[in-house]
C-alpha cells in the first residue's frame, strides 16, 4: 500500500502569499527579475524554509538551487521537483512560484510525518526562467541540461550590459557544485496552466504529455507608399492589405490542423505609418505551434505556400525569414501514466493535454524521465499582475505533485 | 479674336531649379518648412522676381503672398493664381512650388509681350499648406477664405511651441492687408497631380471638376490578450485577426464605390506587441473618400455595418470614432469649361478628374470661382524626395493656366 500523507494547503497559500510580498506590485502581481535584489530575497527565504524543513540546500554553477531531502539510499537517483521564482516585468503571483512552493510543501509534509522515502527528493529552482532579464529564458534548466554552454550561461547580459555571472556573484548565488552530470530518476513540475483549457473543461489536473513545438518568422512585405487621396484602388500596392491576408492565412493554417495547432501574429509594423498615405512596408511576426513535428512542418509549408499566393496577388514582394525553431517535446510516458494515477487516486477529474509554452521541463526531458502537472488560472490568463488560481486547486495540485514523487521515490 | 502668347518653358523650369537649390535636401528633394528660415528665403526670392516683371506685392495678416499686375481696369476683382512655396520634411521639388512659379511665368509672359489685360491677374503664395510644421495644413488659404479666424491661424503653434504669428514678425511676413473681404473673379490653381492616372491615360492635362470628400475614423478593436502557445484557436479574441477583417472590410467598401471611392488604413498598432502573446487590444485608421457626399455617406454606413459584423463574429469590442469629415467641392463649371478649352485649343490631350487629395483650392472655392489643372508626376509619386515630372509637362500646364488666365481676365 501507498503511504497516505496529506499536504498542508494552507501552508502552501500562506508561503505563496509570504514570498510574493517581496516584489508585489501596486495591481498586485509581482515584479521579481532574474537575480535583482527581490529575487534574492526570494531565493534567500526559500533556503531558510527549506533547511527548516530539515533540507541541506546546495548551489550549482549556474545558480541552480537544489534542496535534497535524503532517502533511504543516499545512493539512488534523486526525484527533482521544481519552477522558478523570477518573475515577467509585470508578473503574476504563481507563474513558477507555484511549483516551487508545492515542491517544498512536499518536503514539508514528509518532514511534518517523519517519512523516508527509498531516492533522495529534491527540489529546483532554476535560474532566469522568464527571460525577461537575460535572454534566453529557461537559462539555467538550459545550461543544467547541457544545452547551452556555462560560459553562454554566465556571459548573458541583462538590458544595462550587466552579465549574469557578476549578479550570480553580487547576490551570493555563484554557486560551486557542477552542472548536472548526474543521474536523476525524474523531473516533475507542477505550473498554472497559462492557458484557458482545465477552466473550460471544468477541471482540476492537466496529465501534461508534451510541448508543443514552435516555428517563429519575421516576415516583411514590400509595395508602394501612395497618397491615400490620388491614388485609385486598382493600382495600389498596399503592403497593410498584404499583411491583413497574411494574419489570415496564418490563422487559416492553425485552424487546418485544430485542435492542437496554433498560430499568433503579435507584432505588425506599418510604415510610414501616416493616415493619409498607403502602406509601403509592412513588417510582422508569426508563431506556429504543434506537438507533432511533422505537422508543424506542414504547417509551414502552407504557410509559406498561401503566404507568396497572397502577396503575388497584390504585387508585393514578400520576404519569410525563420528565426526560430523549437522541436516539440515528448514526456516520458510512464511518468506521464503515474501523475494521472495520482489524480484519480485522489479523486480529481484530469485530462491529458500539451502544453503551449516552454517550461524548464523542455531542457530537462533530455536529461531526465520528465512530466509535468498543470492547474488551471482564471481566465487562462498569466504573464499579467491579474493572475490568479483557487486555493483549492494549488492544494490538489500540490497533492498530485506528492503522489507523484512518493510513487516514485517510495515510501 | 484671343490674344495668342506663349509661356517661357527654358524659364520656368529654371525657376523651379533655382528657387529648389533653397532648402535642397542631399536625395534630391526639397525640406522647406513653412516660415522657416528657408521658406523667407524662398519668398524674398519669390518677391524679388515679381518686382522684376512689374507687379506689386502685397502681405496679409496670415502672411499670404499677393503679387498684383494691374489690369486696365484696377476696379475690375482680380483673377488669382496661385499655391504655395513651403513643402513636406522630406518634400519634392514640385508640389505647390511649380503652381506659384507658373503663376510667376504667367505674369513674366505677359510683361515680355506688354499685354496688359482687363482685369488685374495676382499670383498667390499661401502660407503653411502642407502643415507639417504648423497644423492644420491650408491654413494660410483657410483664414484668408473665413474658414479659420485669423487668431486660430496666428495661434498654431509648431512641435517646439512656437506660434505661426511670431514666426511671421520673425521672418518679415506680418503683413497689413485685411484677410479677403475683397472680391475675385476666379482662382486658379495649376498642380501636380500626386496621383497615376495622368501618366497611365498617357495624358498631359487634368481638368480638375472638384476634390474627394474625406472621413477620417479612429477604430478600436479589443478582445483578450492570450498566449500563443497554450490557448487554443477557439477561445481566442484576437484583435488582430479583427483588424485584419477591417483591413478587408475598408479595402471591400471602396471597391463596391469604383473608380472614385477610396479606403485606406494608414496606421495600426497592436498592443502588447510581443510575438508569442495575442493582441488584446488594435488601434487602426481608416481615411474614406468620394466626390459624392451621398456615396461618401453610403460608404460610412457599409464601414460601420461590415466592421460591426466582422467585429461581433469575432468576439471583440468595437469602436469606431469619426474624426474629420471634409465635404466634397465642386470647382466651377464655367471655370472647369475654360480650363478644357484652353487644353483643347492648344491640342494638348486631357481628362476631367477630381482631385484625391486637398488643396488651397478648396478653401478658395468658398470664396470665388474656383478650378485646377492638373499634370501628371512621374509614377504618381508625391511628399517624396524622388518626386519629378517632365519639363514638356510642366510647359504645357504653365500654358493652359496662361490661356484660362487671360480667356478670364480679357486681354
Amino acid at each position: 500500500m501507498a503511504l497516505r500523507v496529506d499536504v498542508n494547503g494552507e501552508r502552501l497559500w500562506r508561503s505563496i502569499n509570504e514570498i510574493n510580498e517581496i516584489g508585489a506590485t501596486p495591481a498586485g502581481g509581482v515584479r521579481r527579475l532574474a537575480l535583482t535584489d527581490d529575487d534574492r530575497l526570494a531565493r534567500d527565504v526559500f533556503v531558510d524554509w527549506c533547511r527548516g524543513a530539515g533540507c541541506e540546500v546546495s548551489v550549482d554553477r549556474i545558480g541552480n538551487l537544489f534542496a535534497r531531502r535524503e532517502g533511504r539510499d543516499p545512493s539512488r537517483a534523486p526525484v527533482l521537483l521544481g519552477s522558478h521564482l523570477d518573475t515577467q516585468p509585470t508578473g503574476g503571483r504563481f507563474d513558477g512560484i507555484y511549483g516551487v512552493l508545492a515542491g517544498l510543501e512536499v518536503l514539508r509534509t514528509l518532514d511534518d510525518h517523519d517519512v523516508v522515502t527509498e531516492a533522495p527528493i529534491e527540489v529546483a529552482v532554476w535560474t532566469n526562467e522568464e527571460g525577461a532579464r537575460f535572454a534566453p529564458a529557461m537559462l539555467g534548466s538550459g545550461v543544467f541540461a547541457g544545452v547551452f554552454s556555462l560560459e553562454e550561461g554566465l556571459g548573458a547580459t541583462d538590458p544595462d550590459g550587466i552579465t549574469l555571472g557578476d549578479e550570480l556573484v553580487r547576490t551570493g548565488f555563484a554557486g560551486e557544485v557542477p552542472l548536472g552530470g548526474r543521474a536523476l530518476d525524474a523531473y516533475l513540475e507542477l505550473h498554472i496552466e497559462q492557458g484557458p483549457v482545465l477552466e473550460a473543461d471544468g477541471l482540476t489536473i492537466g496529465v501534461v504529455e508534451g510541448v508543443l513545438g514552435i516555428r517563429w518568422y519575421d516576415i516583411t512585405l514590400d509595395g508602394q507608399e501612395a497618397h491615400a487621396g490620388p491614388t485609385p484602388m486598382g493600382p495600389r500596392r498596399d503592403a497593410l492589405l498584404g499583411a491583413a491576408r497574411l494574419v489570415e492565412v496564418a490563422h487559416a493554417v492553425a485552424l487546418a490542423h485544430t485542435p492542437e495547432g496554433r498560430a499568433t501574429v503579435g507584432v505588425i509594423e506599418a510604415r510610414p505609418g501616416s493616415r493619409n498615405t498607403v502602406p509601403g512596408h509592412v513588417s510582422l511576426s508569426v508563431d506556429l505551434r504543434h506537438p507533432d513535428p511533422e505537422v508543424l512542418a506542414t504547417m509551414d509549408g502552407e504557410l509559406h505556400d498561401r503566404a507568396t499566393e497572397a502577396a503575388e496577388a497584390l504585387g508585393l514582394v514578400l520576404a519569410i525569414e525563420p528565426i526560430w525553431y523549437s522541436p516539440p517535446v515528448a514526456f516520458d510516458p510512464a511518468l506521464v501514466d503515474a501523475i494521472e494515477a495520482a489524480a484519480a487516486g485522489l479523486g480529481l477529474p484530469s485530462r491529458r493535454m500539451v502544453s503551449g509554452a516552454g517550461h524548464d521541463a523542455c531542457y530537462l526531458a533530455q536529461v531526465a524521465p520528465t512530466a509535468m502537472i498543470f492547474i488551471p488560472c482564471a481566465g487562462g490568463l498569466s504573464h499579467n499582475e491579474a493572475e490568479t488560481i483557487e486555493s483549492a486547486h494549488a492544494t490538489a495540485g500540490a497533492q498530485v505533485l506528492l503522489r507523484a514523487a512518493l510513487a516514485r521515490a517510495g515510501a
